[in-house]
């Protein structure tokens, strides 16, 4: 049956950030939606941020529309412009190639809970307040192009 | 700001299927969030239906991948091989190219509303219970390929 049983998703907070960066992900949770439902298209991240975690560091994507609906608890999306909560039932979108970035934090003390989608195809995208942007072979760099130690794929 | 502003987005219940099979959607009251967003790589549908209402008539696509989550309420999913209860924070997928067609009806007394996901490119696809198929041209028409009225695109 193609509703989804999320439970049966591995449930990882691993990620590829080289460190420091990697600390302010430690309580994102995430299942990888798209893969096992069949689906291409467009892939689809069931996440859940335990209290004081964040989404990512701040980034954009230079070749991927991301979009994200909250579905339970609260968390603060940041962006250049400021701060904004966003609740259960709350949307956002940050189209391809805007360098405005965006993560959220989870300053509340109880869980939140979100999807994201991210479509079409990595062509790399950089961070707003680090110094790491990804290429479009999926490597952590500085800013100046000099690799981190290899690590995992972007996440 | 990207949080998106739903109430600026127009909602409305306009469909393009022929008469008779319109009027199962009356109560299908959505808002098309992705262009407004700047998106482009996938549409993103904000979707209630009324107690009553039907998110479709029980359809596939065959070049498109489709997600749903449940935001609010329930809805029963409707497939080949039976049905499933949605309730808040539960998700589906359809990948493309599966003929098991699915619709939501809402059968509670209550408002039900959820994100729809698509991706991918038109091909057409069919719908499991009606005389009726969709075109790559975004026509309606009969199994056998007559020509139903020109109405609306498919939606």
């Amino acid at each position: 049956m193609p509703k989804i049983d999320l439970q049966s998703i591995e449930q990882t907070n691993r990620t590829g950030y080289p460190s420091p960066f990697d600390r302010d992900v430690e309580g994102r949770w995430y299942r990888r939606v798209a893969p096992s439902s069949g689906m291409a298209d467009f892939g689809v991240g069931h996440v859940t941020l335990r209290p004081g975690a964040w989404s990512s560091q701040r980034h954009w994507h230079d070749g991927e529309d991301e979009f994200l609906v909250m579905l339970e608890g609260e968390a603060i999306l940041v962006e250049d412009d400021g701060r904004s909560l966003l609740t259960a039932g709350d949307c956002a979108a940050w189209p391809k190639g805007s360098t405005n970035g965006h993560h959220l934090i989870n300053e509340s003390d109880n869980d939140c809970v979100f999807i994201v989608v991210g479509g079409g195809t990595n062509i790399g995208g950089g961070y707003s307040d680090v110094d790491l942007k990804f290429t479009k072979d999926g490597q952590y760099v500085h800013r100046d192009g000099t690799p981190y130690p290899e690590a995992e794929r972007p996440a």
